[in-house]
């Protein structure tokens, strides 16, 4: 087990094997056994469990999108429902240059290539903090809108469960991240199923919809839900149909979700990747297109009472039953499903701000399952707070949910768009290495920047569109908390960076030896705890100072009398405590002492503790040891000594 | 300031008073400045504030008795209301007794004389422990009952707060709290006034009404309420007439409060508490009579809708104006204020039960203002959880909260009684010394004995008829509670009782001095805190082992190289970590060295700890050295040293 490998310089260096292993216990039932991080690439996935964990979140818009460009045209009543076609089709375009910039990126950047690490590359710190930020909160969002729309379409259907609904929504969140827990590979088989069901239900839905169609046996909606009451209504104009746009672009959001999971992907990593999403941008686009065909086919109204896709179902399965209730459940589903795509992606946006020195280093460690546990843990309860303090209404949270996406979108075409630039200004067979990829030049690097440029000019558009829009709804939130976020980054960076320089050895020279100690000894009494602290103290150094705190006449003489009979000779302060506190006049003395010290004297605070045998009996006792601990630890020159005493 | 105080056996003894004055704080603002314990004699009050203090709790159940022993007759019909003065009359007989061996009890026990006290001295161990649980379940109940029940007066007023009731008991509970932190004089000048204006409404009250029954002008109560369905009326039994008795003792409780609070007057102190005691017996006495006998005079009907009270105030006073609704108020408060007599007491028990080592001896400890603040701050928790669990439901309450005063009554007059009988047996002129008073030979000692033996005995049924006709009620509860507060109490005094016995003297045998030192180093990495930390070790010993946990190969490699550099020749040990755990690996690791350790070697761990200047970006670090001393505090054998490194 142990072998000497090397010596130098006199240093003897032995490595050794831990002998420990972790042993079973709730955690391994609740989320598996602990895997040993030799195990770490098989903890990957395939196309087909890929498409399920990162396309579920993108996936779901579908059962939305169509409804939020209705319920925008319905200002211009139903007769501008007949833009929503032309509309999807100009989002599908939008999603299809989102899509081929995204392939880009994901070939660029094999090792997981999101806005953040584009933009850190491309276009400096600051844009990437602004994507962190944007995508960190956008992922909050969408595990607490996802979960709360789709605990939502449960009430509907059971509204005796209403009041539950918040229990119910954290308690579904907490269930999420324990699947995740698990690991990846887990959760996509777990949450592959149901992706595929709805995919299958919606084909259906929409092959049958487009055959009844086809063969003009496709009626209208029977028994509509009412329009709302307009109070005037409005003109087609070219802002409405703007705004109409900017609602439907909710259908892209989630897309950004498998360039920033590249490395969970099996081997070769981007040529998966790609595919995967390529598979899914169809999808979408084929759903979201034939949905808004249909929608209009039929003559849906938007409403709050009754959603677009069960209009749709009932009107192309005759009635609620059957396939009409699996078309539902199957929604409710992926509801909650993309929920799972946030706990994806979030955890892995975090470890990599945190390997940059923007968030806490801990997010950066990868649990017993080798998934990054603290920051899936970190995300549910974030996620659950939102939950709880917006009372679990969809509608408050779908607001400050779309400003991220886009700005993240808009950075990391931008990004690419200056890599092609620079690409393009590179000698051929020269190649530049960045810190998330490597460049080489590319003929054709114009119509490709051209691409990324012109998506990150629309989808830059979009965010102002929707900043505006939403203005008063919410959206000034995310334009407060962003900066806010990005402040927070800068501080924590600053922080590691500082402490770095603190620590650095460039330009260390080791220091005299220490060639004194004075010990300070503070005792509650005189008995076999504070004799074996003694006991201690006399190894380290003669000049020993014994502190007892008086607030006792009675006992401080006490204290005095044992101590004549035990002190061995060491000398004893006693410290008159009128207001009748221990800390804080002992914590004076010593600072006092610590002013007077030499330089290179070293003072060391032996603290006698006892350790009861259980814990609970800790509440029996003064912690005032603890309490002088942490206070100490911030003064300089002084080490805090504990000699435990263990009784029972 | 310093001065030596004795030279013996070469033990230097110095005397220092603390510099150390506690600033100016929120919380001097909240509770005052704090006081020097020298000034403790000046906190103490007078018979007239002393009554205000300790007599709130039992004045204020004349508000509710009357309404008490009229419930149970209810069962009877009206018929049965004619027992409620004679029944009245038995309750204030009762009250003499009691008060009479409460007079004798605060002349024997100058030192405060409590039920526990006197249990102690004279029954034993288990009945005083009983007493001790049953007094302290009592206190809390007070503050949660009345709390409650005056806040409910409150809400019958004002029925649009009624759902805001929890949130303003607990409120109120922490107010009375504060007032209490100040210290008890202060309290008590805050709390005299609505005493004093209760009882001046109450006598008014009787006064007017008697006046105009003897003038033969008092008429029926108009239009009482009615008086709620009795399934079938029962006939007048002697249970029925005991059990209306046992509910009107009710106004017996709050009656031992002054014998508990003795130390609070000013001195002569026994002289002070009993005449406050004897004020405070004749004002319940005849307050209680002169309502009952009114009550029945006017033809009251005990109701939930209308308090007894509030008929007999608009009978007298000709409707619900002017002194009708100062009554309401004065009863509102003196309910309210009934709480602060609980906290007067219970944190004087509770500092006696933790000197005697029953309860956590921080309970003896006197805050900042003199008082025992630390039970006030326990007293207003407890009871606002119960507040919280019964969401301030009166009714639910009050059936747990008579048999403790009961209980306490008859073990504390059956102290006396067997008092009398020692006294009795000793030689005239003999004394005996007992912890809480001084026994001294007495002529009359029969007499007095069986007065006391008598009360105990009153009082004894009393509990028992509570126990079994509130059984169902509740009662059940306080069986379970008295004897898991007792198992409590047996626990933590077992554990002091070991400590001492583990950290006594007595045999002890100055251990041999160490001989040698071995020390482990554990290091995150080699930089300058590291460094620090070894500088340290070396002035222990020669024999140091650095030991370094790898969860990642290339921070090893990194670490190992660097270590040759600056180690200094020093062994370092890499450990290898293949569940990426920090700590765990560690542990086992130095508990495998402690295992081999030599006799009188000692093994010293030393931990190079960072320190941040802000407590907040602790959270930037992995606490592993907090949870490497708290998991090697319970090894014997080792110490543990903290280097701290203070960055920034």
């Amino acid at each position: 087990m142990i072998k000497v490998e090397e010596e130098n310089r006199g240093s003897v260096v032995l490595r050794r094997a831990a002998e420990y292993t972790p042993p079973s216990s709730w955690r391994t039932w609740l989320i598996g056994r602990p895997l040993q991080t030799a195990d770490a690439p098989h903890q990957t996935i395939g196309k087909a469990i890929g498409l399920a964990v990162f396309a579920s979140d993108a996936l779901s818009s579908t059962a939305y999108a169509t409804q939020e460009i209705l319920i925008i045209l319905a200002v211009a009543g139903t007769v501008a429902f007949g833009y929503v076609f032309p509309i999807s089709i100009a989002i599908v375009i939008l999603m299809a240059i989102v899509t081929i910039s995204y392939q880009q990126t994901i070939h660029a950047y094999p090792g997981g290539g999101g806005a953040y690490i584009v933009s850190r590359d491309n276009l400096g710190e600051l844009p990437a903090q602004i994507a962190g930020a944007a995508l960190l909160t956008d992922y909050i969002l969408t595990v607490a809108v996802s979960v709360s729309s789709g605990v939502a379409q449960i009430v509907s259907a059971y509204p005796e469960i209403f009041a539950y609904r918040v229990h119910i929504s954290v308690i579904l969140v907490f269930f999420i991240m324990l699947i995740n827990m698990r690991g990846v590979k887990e959760s996509g088989a777990a949450f592959a199923l149901p992706t595929y069901f709805f995919v299958v239900m919606m084909y259906i839905t929409v092959g049958v919809g487009l055959f009844r169609a086809l063969t003009g046996s496709l009626g209208p909606v029977i028994d509509p839900p009412e329009l709302e009451a307009i109070h005037a209504l409005q003109g087609v104009t070219a802002f409405l149909i703007l705004h109409a746009f900017s609602s439907g672009t909710a259908a892209l959001t989630g897309i950004e979700a498998i360039s920033n999971g590249i490395t969970a992907f099996k081997e070769p990593r981007s040529r998966n990747a790609g595919i995967t999403l390529i598979w899914m941008a169809l999808i979408l686009g084929s759903l979201f297109l034939g949905i808004s065909y249909l929608a209009r086919e039929i003559g849906t109204i938007p409403s709050e009472i009754e959603t677009v896709i069960s209009q749709l179902a009932r009107t192309i399965f005759h009635g609620q039953a059957g396939l009409y209730l699996a078309v539902i459940a199957a929604t409710t589903v992926i509801l909650v499903m993309a929920a799972n795509t946030a706990f994806a992606d979030f955890p892995r946006l975090s470890a990599l701000l945190a390997a940059d020195g923007f968030l806490p280093r801990q997010l950066t460690y990868r649990g017993s399952r080798l998934v990054f546990s603290r920051g899936i843990a970190l995300l549910a309860l974030v996620a659950s707070l939102l939950i709880i303090v917006f009372n679990a209404s969809v509608t408050r949270l779908i607001p400050l949910y779309a400003i991220g996406v886009f700005s993240s979108f808009t950075l990391s075409q931008a990004g690419m768009a200056r890599r092609w630039w620079k690409i393009g200004h590179l000698e051929p067979g020269q190649e530049l290495k960045e810190r998330g990829s490597m460049l080489r030049y590319e003929s054709g690097w114009q119509l490709k920047m051209v691409i990324n440029g012109f998506g990150a000019l629309c989808t830059l558009v979009v965010m102002f569109v929707f900043a505006i829009t939403k203005f008063r709804d919410g959206a000034w939130i995310v334009l407060i908390l962003t900066p806010s976020l990005v402040a927070i980054f800068s501080s924590i960076h600053q922080h590691y960076r500082n402490l770095a320089k603190r620590l650095s050895l460039d330009n260390y020279g080791l220091p005299p030896r220490i060639p004194r100690h004075r010990v300070i000894l503070p005792i509650s009494g005189v008995h076999r705890g504070s004799l074996s602290a003694l006991q201690y103290a006399r190894t380290l150094s003669d000049d020993i100072t014994a502190v007892h705190v008086c607030t006792d006449p009675e006992e401080a003489s006490k204290t005095q009398q044992k101590w004549e009979k035990w002190g061995d000779g060491v000398r004893l302060v006693l410290l008159d405590s009128p207001y009748r506190l221990l800390a804080e006049p002992l914590l004076e003395y010593i600072e006092s002492i610590a002013n007077q010290r030499q330089p290179n004297e070293i003072i060391t605070v032996i603290v006698p503790q006892f350790v009861p045998k259980r814990w609970i009996n800790n509440l029996l006792h003064t912690q005032t040891a603890l309490w002088l601990r942490l206070a100490l630890l911030f003064k300089p020159g002084i080490v805090i000594t504990d000699v435990p005493y263990q009784v029972e």
